[in-house]
């Protein structure tokens, strides 16, 4: 499980206030704190109305790599923001996001390609989030096509399926479902499948029963990657005990400890 | 979820107490507390070692029959017992379990099918459990092929695809769930798909992390029953959520509440 921890965004309050006031503790803490509860990258997002969302994200990750060398995810809709960043940020980076739609796909693999980053594409287009999973598989095939022209490999491609809250879009978590298992099954190697996992509780009651419930369902169904809370320790349980239920690791009395151990290590 | 409550068995200290004590009232408050825990059936087994297995079970049906008229599924792998014992129980009854060996199943069905009973089949024959799951499901298949030519309707059919603990045999929750998958999709309508659940953690840590994971899991690839315990309270919210993720009821903010409801209502 490819865990991309999801904590240092300007929507969290303590995020938020750390990258108004550029307090380095705070945003360092968090991405250390995320690393050691077993995180594998680092999401990377200044949040909503901040005055330079370019300058703010530059800082963000100068502060970040201080303290850990693990893959950033550059979290943003902007193009200008995205492709101001993402040549200055040393070490391993992945883009997040581009939506399906060939355009900007193309220009968003062409940047991730030149720039030997990973990127997440989404399966909406200007039409929206798809009402089903034939149209999600759709455009995980084109995002997975124009990924191969660009010269993206599929170890360096994220499909996200775009998870809907439970309590707005019933039908939803099972589409995603779907169509992860039908892209697992599209290309050979297969490219990552990833979820922003904790959307599908949003305004939910029971949300950490919720995430974790869903999380292990969706990996059944070949979900190897995700965005979400590391600290959220019984997520995080439930992620790695899925794992060894699918022959990722082999049982040891400590396995927990070791899948974790694994990730620092 | 079908859950079949597996506390009034001999394998646990307090029925194995009961059943030789004949105390009735440690056998109704496992009865009552089960199914107000959520369980729609009960799994009813003697244990291990009792002089007389069939009067034991007998005691054990009327004892249950006093305070619920909820299924109850007579668990014995004796043919004597099970084919004594059935045609004596009052109400809702299905026979657990057998092997899929054609004249032993044939055996099985015809008694099912007698008593308008319910049997659940496991994909097991004299060879053993398959190490594979192509295995299970050509014994499934067999399963399926027999219930129908001996006149018993899917919804009367549950079969076990045997889970082994992920300690021993870690292919093998892999195995299940593949199994379920093709299994679900190879009769229409499909029979049920049922799990014997604390099995696949026997002798590991984190029993209940396991065995909560491992259901969500399933129920991802089809699974719709389990034997397990109604009274872990976290393991029947995990089913009830993984339920909810699959759109077989609509979110509410007392969804945990209104499936257990359900139940009893």
């Amino acid at each position: 499980m490819y865990v991309i921890g999801e904590r240092i965004n300007g929507m969290f309050t303590d995020a938020k206030e750390a990258i108004r006031q550029k307090d380095a503790k705070v945003i360092q803490d968090l991405a250390k704190r995320q690393m050691e509860a077993g995180a594998s990258a680092l999401d990377v997002n200044v949040g909503p109305a901040v005055p330079d969302a370019k300058d703010a994200m530059l800082w963000l990750v100068e502060t970040i790599r201080a303290v850990t060398d693990a893959p950033l995810a550059i979290d943003t809709a902007k193009w200008d923001v995205m492709s101001a960043v993402i040549p200055k940020v040393p070490g391993e980076k992945i883009l997040n996001s581009t939506k399906a739609d060939p355009e900007t796909a193309q220009q968003y693999v062409a940047l991730a390609a030149q720039n030997g980053a990973g990127l997440i594409g989404l399966t909406l287009d200007a039409d929206g989030v798809p009402g089903n999973a034939e149209k999600r598989v759709e455009l995980g095939a084109q995002l997975i096509t124009i990924a191969l022209e660009g010269g993206l490999e599929m170890d360096k491609l994220f499909i996200d399926p775009v998870i809907l809250p439970v309590n707005v879009a019933p039908k939803n978590p099972g589409h995603c479902m779907e169509a992860i298992s039908q892209l697992r099954a599209f290309a050979d190697p297969p490219p990552h499948l990833v979820l922003g996992l904790s959307n599908v509780s949003q305004l939910c009651n029971n949300r950490g029963l919720i995430n974790r419930t869903y999380l292990a369902m969706a990996m059944a169904h070949g979900l190897d990657a995700a965005i979400l809370d590391p600290m959220d320790t019984e997520l995080m349980n439930t992620g790695i005990t899925a794992g060894l239920l699918q022959e990722k690791m082999i049982y040891c009395d400590s396995y927990l400890e070791a899948a974790r151990y694994g990730k620092k290590g």
